[in-house]
């Protein structure tokens, strides 16, 4: 692991246990050495599960696998992750090396195929080694522990520099409830999704279709309104699962739900900013806001047109307050924008408004404001009330070296 | 200007005369210091004009003022170019500016003030100041001359770090005929239209709709299928002038066109290419090819996608064959590809078929030719036959140094 990225959160939460979650990791060295990179986890009693996946048309061997059986609506009984190798663009050969391995977690843990979701990050176009993975699946069930939070969020990182886990609490009726998750992702960040991992658990009792669309729902304020690079991986998978049992919740509406999805909503945003956070190269973490676009959807893709801009990413990361930039990324977004009453704010400060810079703002404002390590932006755009908004990180000397040599 | 790109063309043509069209360049030294920013142009006998602009919803001044002229069809008699200020997002004040500069050269030379185009290209967000240009505009008019295309080309440059010019020669009937061109251009450049200007010249007389239609039907293939850095400026500017006089052509089949319509594209593309050569930071040369695909935009899309992916560019930086990459940016561009038929080739091998990598491809081989200055890169999607070539630069660490540190 390269050096831990300076906008990584300064306190490492504690993930309690869930009943009926155990977490495995083991050290297979097909990539990463001196490292987990496989996990396993267990539930024993089973678990709802809800996924959300890449819309990428050349998804991975996993993605597709996940997408068949999430569909029948059966409880998951395991999980199985790797880092290294994301068995994407493998054609034929990359399913059976998959099948092969999804076998060997049935066996070791006498459950059906139809109840393991799988997920692998890593290179593209390599088939994953079967072999290997079959032989340390049992080192990873031998493993399990309802404890292993840390390992796991270890086990599945690739470029990241640190582990992505946050915990809330809720209630529902008299129960106390818990939300754990962790997730991984640095580069190759944009929607939809993300390029990431990310799972999260409760051990709430909830139906099955409520947990789908709450997580479609957050995914799309949280996982789906970051960007790194504006590249979209092969593999990006979001599992949702709960162990809860009894009494199901079945009423998206209900309003025992309340908390829960709040905590849920900021679990995931919390997750997906980590993600930000370790982007490629990062030196700024940067939150865009837009307001008054035609709706929301547009007011989204203005944002994501600011936040993907390279011009205005570098202006950042050169501590630049060249705000011209961001209103060239406004109008090139595609979308309508009244040029003539567009405002826009770096910090708390006002530099545009009318169609032009304020007379006489104070530039040294913000540049000081782009010299700290957390940047906002807010822009709006006269039109009507959508809003948005997105994350981002700066575009740095860091994100090209990382980039142009990742295999070696 | 900072070192010439290692891209840069060996051979610098050689622009002849047109009857009918002077150029004029001097030094107002707003931005630039030491060098000519300050461009006229005249038409002594008048042009006929067809443009195409910027569809940034954020367009500067002059976009806007040369949109409503054009409209009128009238001929253009002058043409005034600045670099260093963009006079875009300068509200009511920018277009006072712009005004009073436009009354200058209409004063000058004489002639109405529709019929003078104007085009700036610099920061954005700074009201230009008239006086200093208008002071100037006479030196530019003393200095009006039929052989300056050379200065011409480089009065208009920014960051560009060669001047881009190509001529080309043709008949028509039994006139021979001449086009010549200059842009700038070279970050911010994405379609539509790549940030950039393009003047373009002719002495063949041609009614105004026709070459409005040419103009636009080129600019397709050749300045909108260029990509830099994905940005899209708010000056986009292509004018193209014709001063040939008598016998206009008034139909766009007239077969009397073809070899003119083969050497105008010819020439545009050359001009496109060259901004794509001084691309900021650009080390290598990039041509995508999508076969293929849906339809021909659907084709564009996927090209743009893979053109415009950070982790592409990088690869490329890197000289590293990471194909994966590419399977990622089809992916992602949003249109119909079969990943179990894509077929990808760098250079002259293949190294995906089947929606698999190539067994026993040489990586080698991959490698050496991205260590060359020119890459090409096609792709086959396998859904129907539409098709599409576009041209980019690879993303290095120059870009960053460039852009993180532009103002000052």
């Amino acid at each position: 692991m390269t050096k831990k990225s300076p906008l990584a959160p300064k306190n490492i939460p504690t993930l309690l246990p869930l009943v009926g979650t155990e977490l495995g990791t083991a050290a297979t060295a097909m990539k990463y050495h001196g490292r987990d990179d496989l996990l396993l986890i267990s539930f024993a009693n089973g678990a709802t599960v809800a996924g959300v996946f890449t819309k990428s048309e050349c998804f991975s061997a996993p993605v597709g696998w996940c997408r068949e059986i999430i569909s029948k609506n059966r409880k998951a009984r395991a999980v199985l992750v790797n880092a290294g190798n994301a068995n994407a663009f493998t054609g034929k050969a990359g399913d059976h090396a998959m099948a092969s391995t999804i076998k060997t977690v049935s066996d070791g843990l006498s459950c059906d195929l139809e109840e393991i979701y799988v997920a692998s990050t890593g290179v593209i176009g390599e088939v994953l080694d079967a072999d290997l993975v079959n032989q340390f699946i049992l080192d990873a069930k031998n493993n399990l522990d309802e404890n292993n939070w840390e390992k796991a969020a270890k086990a599945i990182l690739t470029t990241d520099t640190f582990a992505k886990m946050a915990t809330r609490k809720t209630q529902i009726d008299s129960n106390v409830i818990t939300i754990n998750g962790f997730a991984k992702g640095s580069g190759m960040i944009a929607p939809d999704m993300a390029t990431m991992l990310g799972f999260i658990f409760t051990d709430a009792a909830i139906k099955q279709d409520v947990l789908q669309t709450l997580l479609m729902r957050i995914t799309e304020k949280s996982f789906n309104s970051i960007t790194v690079d504006s590249d979209t991986s092969t593999s990006d998978t979001v599992l949702l699962f709960s162990t809860g049992e009894g009494d199901e919740i079945g009423d998206i509406d209900d309003p025992r739900l309340d908390d829960f999805k709040e905590k849920l909503a900021d679990l995931m945003l919390d997750l997906a900013q980590q993600i930000v956070r370790d982007g490629e190269g990062a030196s700024k973490f940067i939150a865009i806001e837009v307001t008054g676009a035609e709706n929301d959807g547009a007011a989204k893709k203005i944002a994501m047109s600011i936040a993907n801009s390279p011009l205005v990413k570098t202006a950042i990361a050169g501590e630049d307050a060249n705000w011209g930039r961001i209103v060239m990324a406004v109008g090139k977004a595609g979308e309508k924008a009244n040029r003539d009453a567009l405002l826009i704010k770096i910090g708390d400060q006002k530099v545009t408004e009318h169609g032009m810079g304020v007379e006489g703002y104070d530039e040294a404002l913000c540049t000081d404001h782009f010299r700290g390590e957390e940047v906002s932006i807010s822009v709006d755009v006269g039109i009507a009330n959508g809003s948005s908004t997105v994350w981002t990180c700066d575009l740095t000397h860091d994100y090209i070296t990382i980039n142009a040599d990742y295999r070696s």
